[in-house]
């Protein structure tokens, strides 16, 4: 099963078996995935408020820069995605319980760099919550499968070393 | 007791009485606090980790917004602070139950807005694993006690309102 | 005449009544101006090349961003619009003499606050050459003339002084 | 002599000799030169203003890209550097004829990225008028000399075609 596959079966369900441990805490459903363009579903919960009592702009952030990790997933390529920065800009506030809808865009696809966008939205998608873009440095990796739940990094160990280690180092 | 004071009275421990419930959760301990200018130190959970087994940057850019909101009540103004953006470069890499440090600093104090950034480093220094930066708008408030748990906007009902739902609508 | 209404009269000119002394050295020819939405087209000029001969990035960021003013005035307000910031992809170059197109758009249109983006792109829209993004902060204003080579400010000099002297300050 | 010998022997004057077209356009003077760290002074001139009369945001920007540029030139690294992005804050204004200071500084310095700030200040450095960060990529280069006037990239067309193409190509 392709990474992309793998989140279409999710769709209408939690996706708990992402593999990134901050997305099984965050606990998306999954409304629609298609390559490099997904839908995410989250409540808002108590310990993700700010002190006004309001959805915390650091979950917001949060919830941004890890769907647009898993849109990189979603291209299905046979790399790694470092995340160079993320810039986020606040419209609007969300409240307790509420539900808000996160979707990614690819706005730049290029051979080694990625750009994308996260549009954060009210449940009815009337109302624009925050954006975010990022951009993203692709490593060729020789095997990698999403479906696993850490990831295996064989036969390039070189490879291996400098993802772990971050690209500015 | 000043919300300045507040902080410095929790030099050396967790800052369990934060009015933010996203800084509970992240749980820091405070190593300094000035004016405008904040120590925090935090320790890597399983449920921070991205894909790979290293510190999301999700939940860096978590911590950023976090303090630097935290800066502003450092200011001990009667003023409300919207963060109107968030600016995050990755440059590095935390493993597991390593602990980071965040520090922060005013760079631009003006009369309605005001700029900051955070720098996260590894425990030692040596190391910078990310930077972010966020604009700021104040709002006046005629009450606003950060030492309690909720905070209470007494006196002026449409600040409130006005707070209570963004600044951009 | 409105604003707006000066854009949409020089539609297929060079805009050479620009309020705007940089946009009148920049020099664009207007394609179209919608409220929010302006379609504007440049030529790359051998004091725009970077070392290695192509558009300089520099000068990309200058036309994102007087493009986003110009924007702002199309939206007809009786307001000063202050640019808070700007964020800016690069993505692809242009090369010297090529004809570039600059297309804006409004994101979020708050009664403070608006956020609005600009795609750079070739003659042919087929590549994305950069894309930016600002925050602009508004100011309610008496007497607003576009038309006027120089912006009156009248009745209100405590506005002006402000305006004039930065929002930070 | 390097890149940054050239740079120091023009501590004082007008860089006219700036590979950079825009840099010549811009025509600062050389206040400082150290390896990633440039101050360099410029005067506000009629067209680089915006329709209040003041300093145009999209020449700060512009000036910011460029000196970031000769920062990246001033590490004397055998490697041509793009620029990922540009994120500038706007604080305050600049008036016409005012003298300003551009000045740098490397942030990260990794093997195939680096961050890099610019600080824009009035003439006593006492008002800070804005600040800009960018990423940049590095891309090894056979023979790359800045003291010519265009740069000669010998011995790998592949990587002069790659870098005159633009890294997300």
């Amino acid at each position: 099963m392709s990474q992309l596959e793998l989140l279409k079966s999710f769709i209408g369900q939690e996706f708990r078996v992402s593999p990134s441990p901050l997305m099984r805490w965050l606990n998306p459903t999954i409304i629609s995935a298609k390559k490099g363009n997904l839908v995410f579903q989250y409540q808002v919960r108590p310990e993700w408020l700010n002190p006004i009592g309001n959805l915390h702009g650091g979950i917001t952030a949060a919830i941004i820069d890890d769907i647009l990790g898993a849109t990189m997933f979603s291209l299905d390529e046979p790399a790694f995605f470092t995340t160079i920065n993320n810039v986020i800009d606040y419209f609007s506030v969300a409240k307790p319980d509420q539900i808000i809808i996160a979707e990614t865009f690819v706005i730049k696809h290029g051979k080694q760099f990625i750009n994308a966008e996260c549009n954060i939205w009210n449940n009815e998608r009337t109302r624009l919550i925050a954006k975010g873009k990022s951009n993203f440095f692709k490593t060729e990796a020789n095997n990698h499968n999403m479906s696993q739940k850490h990831i295996e990094l064989s036969g390039n160990e070189n490879l291996k070393q400098n993802y772990q280690n971050g690209i500015f180092n």
